[in-house]
């Protein structure tokens, strides 16, 4: 059932559109019911995030207090944890943090030939808030690839916030966080974490940005409350392109597309290459690994229902159509990944040759995880440390060099009609 | 009636908080409203974006393809500016050009000790779509700053939409966006221009990423189309502070805080001073120069409704107010701006000196004026080149760093219950 169709094909122009416009999630419209939600906390503050956690994760907390994870708690999940998965997420952490420092921003300051000082000089944002899936959801790796940057940026607090249905929460999730420097973690989800992050409530005091994956309520607050504070990019379904050639490993390629499909929630895998008989031993191999997973339902239907195999004519034709994907990840299955590396114009994230799997990516390669999906490479990027600090301009003039860019000035300002920005300029002229 | 108070007032805290969540804009909720036309826009295409501008703008437009504004008339408009206007704007686009180009992004690829190939690789944006406000708002000087860094950036396509209410559109717009190199423009707004360049129509190609000022059903569509496209953060009202003591002129500090209020629909000055002779000089001044202005009414609403001045006891202070207003513009009207400039960590932009009013920002400086509003500085930034660029990251192995960081991916694949991830780097291992 998976798609399989060749550029050369009569109806591939309409099957690939469909491909590309094809819903992958169900589009909730939960925006009303997130809408009462956020008046409530930004309202009721702590009463109603206590009633509404309570009643949503089902639990029995008495007071908000209960709902910051003690330094002790942490500490105690901490240590249960086993020295094999906390060496994982040392290294994980340690290879992140290296390579985001590498993103730091430098401070720019210069003056013209006028004699204008001009510049840029970057701070890191105060507070952040991250949010982190709970319940069955136990991605550590999650937490490091949010708090890290943010660490890397400079910024002072950093917020977590974790829903705990039935008090249930992943030892490694509260290791990552403290590995990561996390300075407080509050056991609440939904739409109602969002709110109280943003707005702050006598508990939690209020951050200025809140990234990090959610359900559609999750996603629907976000939506909300941007404005009040920065939010990273809304998550869609994972997704992978590979593009191939006959140097590629069908077994290793078929593992790198079961890894995205077994993302489940709409996951996607695609395969562009330019070898039928490679596009073949990649399915059958596909079929035959999904078999012995443990756990095949999710991959299955990723595999099945999102994803396809695309033959083409050669590498040019795959890198077209690479950017109209514009994928969140792009791995080239390629003996020289470097021959077509610079003709990807939109991808999240580009893995080079036949040893570099996604899974790298998403672990320890040391780069982010946290990519644009569903063809928002477009126009945005991955999280990185520039998501935690902002730029502020520096505008510095002397008496002649205001006097040199005067007259511009006062054209402009009687143009759109501003004379009290005219005179601000003229007035100290002594003219 | 503006707002005059000391830090060493007893009910100083909290004026000052009311000052900083007071709001300054009607909340009209359009909401509703534009979910419609742009699920219309979306629908109907090219026959809802006519109907809708020829019914909202008093047009009467036959037929979608009139919507474009022609070469023709682009030349014969900006052939109407006279020569000081058209020197005016050349100037202001080579500066902003010429600044602009300094943020341009430097690619990044390195390998590490392991061996792992890691990078940054920046493309630009292919296409973006600019809103300019139209009617009676004249603003040549927002086309050339929302314009300038996408075609900086590299934007090999730019389309402008712009309001003709009655027909009319100043001849200046035109100029600048001939100037500025936008590649094409029409004569649309509202949210069905916005919902026009998110979606497309069959004579309006869809764009990446939508920036530039507009009304609530502009800001409310921008909110309701951001995900399909990017866009810029949503503007409020323009606002200054300036931070004086006892070296400023009284007279430039009241035309700058003048300039500032007179752009109307909420707009704010605040004075924070350490000498109270000063606050009473510029009270005075203000109220005077005020008066001599040719349009005053937008000018004294703005500093009577929403200003405020605030003397406190040191420079340090000033600026720990400064941090919490997160102002758009700061001036530091001092003789030795770089004394506190360090401890400035939140600010669109910063104007150093006696000699920088704000206006030449706003026109020839060099640096852009779209700046975050109401308190956004905390998490934001102006326009620049990066918002119309994007970052993919490079990871490479071969089969040497692979061993070697295979250990802790399977691992945390492991703990994350995602069989197929740890498979698809245990499949390349050989054993």
């Amino acid at each position: 059932m998976t798609l399989r169709i060749d550029s050369a094909d009569t109806d591939f122009e309409p099957l690939f559109q469909q491909l590309l416009d094809g819903k992958r999630e169900s589009s909730q419209d939960v925006s009303d019911i997130v809408a009462g939600i956020v008046a409530d906390v930004r309202k009721r503050g702590d009463v109603a995030v206590l009633e509404l956690t309570n009643r949503f994760d089902r639990t029995h907390f008495a007071s908000a207090a209960d709902l910051r994870i003690s330094e002790a708690e942490i500490d105690a999940a901490a240590a249960s944890v086993t020295p094999e998965v906390r060496a994982a997420l040392q290294t994980a952490h340690d290879r992140i943090k290296s390579h985001h420092e590498k993103q730091k921003p430098e401070n720019q300051i210069y003056t013209d030939h006028l004699g204008v000082t001009l510049g840029t000089v970057w701070t890191p944002v105060d507070a952040v808030g991250i949010y982190v899936p709970g319940g069955l959801a136990n991605y550590p790796s999650s937490v490091l690839m949010n708090a890290v940057p943010a660490k890397v940026a400079g910024v002072s607090r950093i917020a977590m916030v974790v829903p705990t249905p039935d008090g249930q929460i992943a030892a490694p999730i509260l290791l990552a966080a403290k590995i990561a420097g996390v300075t407080e973690i509050y056991r609440i989800g939904g739409a109602q974490a969002v709110a109280a992050l943003a707005y702050g409530t006598a508990t939690i005091a209020p951050v200025d940005k809140v990234v990090g994956p959610g359900n559609a309520f999750v996603a629907a607050a976000k939506r909300q409350v941007f404005g009040k504070v920065g939010i990273d990019m809304i998550a869609g379904p994972s997704e992978v392109l590979v593009i191939a050639d006959g140097s590629a490993n069908p077994a290793w390629v078929a593992a790198d597309l079961i890894a995205q499909a077994e993302h489940g929630a709409g996951a996607r895998s695609i395969l562009v290459t330019t070898e039928k008989g490679l596009a073949d031993a990649v399915a059958a191999e596909v079929t035959r690994q999904i078999d012995t997973l443990p756990n095949p339902t999710h991959a299955r239907e990723g595999w099945e229902e999102h994803s396809a195999i695309i033959t083409v004519a050669s590498l040019a034709e795959a890198v077209l159509l690479a950017n109209r994907i514009a994928s969140e990840h792009i791995e080239l299955a390629l003996d020289d990944p470097q021959s077509i590396l610079g003709s990807i114009r939109h991808a999240g994230a580009i893995f080079l040759g036949h040893h570099t799997p996604e899974a790298i990516g998403d672990y320890v390669g040391g780069s982010n995880h946290v990519l644009p999906t569903a063809g928002t490479a477009r126009f945005t990027s991955g999280l990185g440390v520039l998501d935690f600090m902002k730029r502020t301009s520096i505008l510095g003039c002397d008496p002649s060099s205001l006097a040199a860019l005067s007259a511009a000035a006062i054209t402009l300002a009687e143009v759109e009609g501003l004379d009290g920005h005219g005179r601000s300029v003229s007035i100290r002229l002594n003219r």
